[in-house]
């Protein structure tokens, strides 16, 4: 969310020609997906997400998901996200630094992921992407009034209403992974979780940020995280394994615990408050961890909130938490904010606060 | 959403009659349904609201409509509102230009259609239209500090506050309109439209705005705003024309988009969006279009997610997307934008804006 | 809401000891649940709980209800919502007077109420409680914006977020007051309220407030009311007769009525919009009596669209009304209103209003 550049540039710099400024708002944008506003760490992203599309190839075909189109459209949709704002004229350094980026990223996944790939497919995920940044907009302008961020909000709200008209649209065909619209009932006791099921489902909440299934995509993202912000790093891997820990004392289904389901959201959580819209000390510290708890309990609300409507519950919890976490800043004078404008990364912020 | 007062003219003039006064206050906000700050658009609206109840009494009757409750209900609903914010003591520029009229006239109108018209249904209605205008004054407030209008949001927050009680109380009866509550499936494959069925469904897409489902109601709507702009008059037929076809390329229910169902959000979209709210040129022009291609996308996506709650979509698919695609203004340098307060005609924006 | 203080005292005094002022912040948390900033009646309050819980115990018990845990709940609510507060460093005067631990007593009821008592519930109710703290602070400063109130609102999207994921979490069991998921259908006529029913549904209608079931309860509330302020005695009491009396109408479910569920929020309108946030004149007691019917309707909405979630509207009725009622004041000149941070009571705005 941050506007200003970290260390590594690749073209932003004046003089540097459109195109190359163009590749770089595009791979910080695939960065911003995680808060790290370094087209190194999009590049990695995007690495990971080709790993995924191979070696999960298989697992996602047996879905109806076109594993290459993950990539493809990751591509896609931050091009067009960034592509609409440059065209209806929005600030450059915002478009610089991925910020109309990153939601078109997320849609690019998940429209493919959700939705069966089709040509129609195609040119609805354009559609989705050019919307989620008007969209982005706005919320800048609505929730700038009080120096909260979007967040991926503009990513979660695109997807949501291009998802459900799959029941009114013919044209459609949800994936594997869409889940049919049914009341939700009491679960079962929850089985045991073994020690591979742990780390695997540790490392998936990771991958799952963005859609990814395979472990070892899980990696790659927390790596791409490393070379930008060891402070988010430390959250993103505190945030996913608090969530697996919390869903699974509260009894939550050991089968989305496994595949990282319960961890995504925390991973963001973990990410947004430790250190990053807050200066990192003890006290911001325990915030972010009660907001990590938090959004794990949230996480199982939206689960079953929305089950009559047959939608994922993406990262609205996250984005809940972060927002009333943030949105009490002015009333709570023990804990440091840092303003979304002036947020760069943990590291930074504790520099500029001393 | 004008305050400041078209050509045509009533008695809204200093001096004037209050009754007068009054009258023309009612007309402009019938005519402020699309938009339409001039009383003679009122009155023509009232008029194709009547032919409806004519021409297609038994095709309501046959629903447990009463087809002259509609006529009927379009006035008490405009009348209450507008005293309901004399009485609270509104500003008199704001209630002579129709703004505290609007919504009750749709409250008017959608509470017959969708209930069984009884002496109890008509005392809710005058409740309803009373209460949107509360709801109106509340949304001014909020909305108006990033000069984005309310546009029809208390009618459809009021209609469906005021719809879902029916599966609470004995007391009310849902029409055949009223959809039961149930969960979406997926929809057959969609069968053709033939050209009568295509120009039908873009006619009745333009009186769908205000439930009337008579293609004759249609052209004379399409009259009545014709009468104060020409432009708006352009952009109200190709939203009812764009819905229709984006629909159908996706595959929408036949039936529906021959009732002009997925036409009369994108009606209203393209008349806000479409030199209204921004000075057309070609870039707004294209940013309308754009508009009421997702406004159409949206109408899918509430259809079935309003499924389980058994309320119809209303005009919130415009109101959502209007909504986003104004509050984007401040971030997007190559639109200008008019502020609502200073929206009178698309014309008349273009005669300021040189 | 006030943050001004009434005449009676117990420690919030310059240079009372803390424990005796977090005392004292703690029972007027629990009086600013009906608006009454003043630790007599927070502590009478208290008395109508456990008096509930002696009285209606084996009714509670055979809905799998803890009946003490209720009364445990709410100080265990009130002191941890009031302490989250103090820890993040929120203002004193706020927390003196209460307006940090309504919510957390609101959720220390509910709890209990609709989830089995385990230890993980207790666990879950801490957490809740504390959460409720922080929704608080971010609705203060957005909503102050407009100078709405929070209201309980901290208290129903925290109890909401947290009732949900009973379906998602199998270490959560809901008790009998749970409603299941699932869809609504058109209610049987009502059945007639006979005169004891009456009577009874306006006394349970004071308690549900607090989800007392017993009309005891309710006359003890009514008192600590009484003690201070007979305008929202009157308010109180005319809010539920007309509550019940406008559901009765309406054709609502006789037993809902005569357990004074179509009451309570109508009770919160009345005493939020009778004096409370407007000086109290003729016309702003038009005002207010006509919020309770459209709360009364509301109620009747949200335990509908409720229905397929599985969740109790609990007091939104009310926060929506009261939201709309008061957010529409900048607009109607004919309405005297108090901004939040200065109402105290009634009598009090009357008195400053002269």
């Amino acid at each position: 969310m941050a506007t200003s550049s970290p260390s590594f540039r690749l073209g932003s710099g004046i003089g540097a020609h459109p195109a190359a400024r163009f590749v770089d708002a595009v791979l910080r944008g695939v960065g911003q997906v995680m808060f790290q506003n370094n087209p190194l760490t999009g590049a990695i992203f995007l690495l990971a997400i080709l790993v995924n599309s191979l070696v999960a190839r298989e697992a996602l075909g047996a879905q109806g998901v076109s594993a290459l189109m993950l990539f493809g459209g990751a591509i896609l949709g931050t091009v067009v996200g960034t592509a609409t704002a440059k065209l209806l004229g929005a600030d450059r350094g915002l478009i610089g630094a991925g910020l109309y980026g990153f939601n078109g990223t997320l849609v690019g996944i998940a429209f493919p992921f959700y939705l069966q790939t089709t040509p129609l497919m195609i040119v609805y995920l354009v559609i989705g992407a050019a919307f989620s940044s008007i969209i982005m907009s706005t919320l800048l302008s609505v929730l700038g009034q009080w120096e909260i961020p979007a967040l991926t909000a503009p990513f979660v709200l695109t997807t949501w209403l291009f998802l459900v008209p799959v029941w009114s649209f013919a044209g459609l065909r949800g994936t594997g992974f869409l889940p049919l619209p049914g009341l939700s009932s009491a679960p079962a006791s929850a089985a045991a979780l073994d020690f591979s099921g742990f780390w695997q489902g540790t490392l998936e909440g990771v991958g799952e940020v963005m859609f990814q299934i395979h472990w070892l995509a899980g990696i790659i993202f927390l790596i791409g995280i490393l070379v930008n912000s060891r402070i988010s790093f430390v959250f993103a891997l505190i945030g996913s394994l608090i969530g697996l820990i919390v869903g699974y004392a509260m009894g939550a289904s050991t089968e989305m615990l496994s595949l990282g389901l319960y961890g995504f959201n925390p991973v963001l959580t973990g990410i947004a408050l430790g250190g990053f819209f807050f200066v990192l000390d003890w006290k911001s510290a325990l915030y972010a961890i009660f907001g990590i708890v938090v959004t794990t309990i949230i996480m199982g609300a939206l689960v079953s909130a929305l089950a009559p409507l047959g939608l994922p519950a993406l990262t609205w919890p996250f984005i809940l938490v972060t927002w009333f976490f943030i949105g009490a800043k002015p009333f709570f004078s023990q804990l440091r904010a840092v303003p979304p404008a002036k947020a760069t990364t943990p590291e930074g912020n504790l520099s500029l606060a001393v």
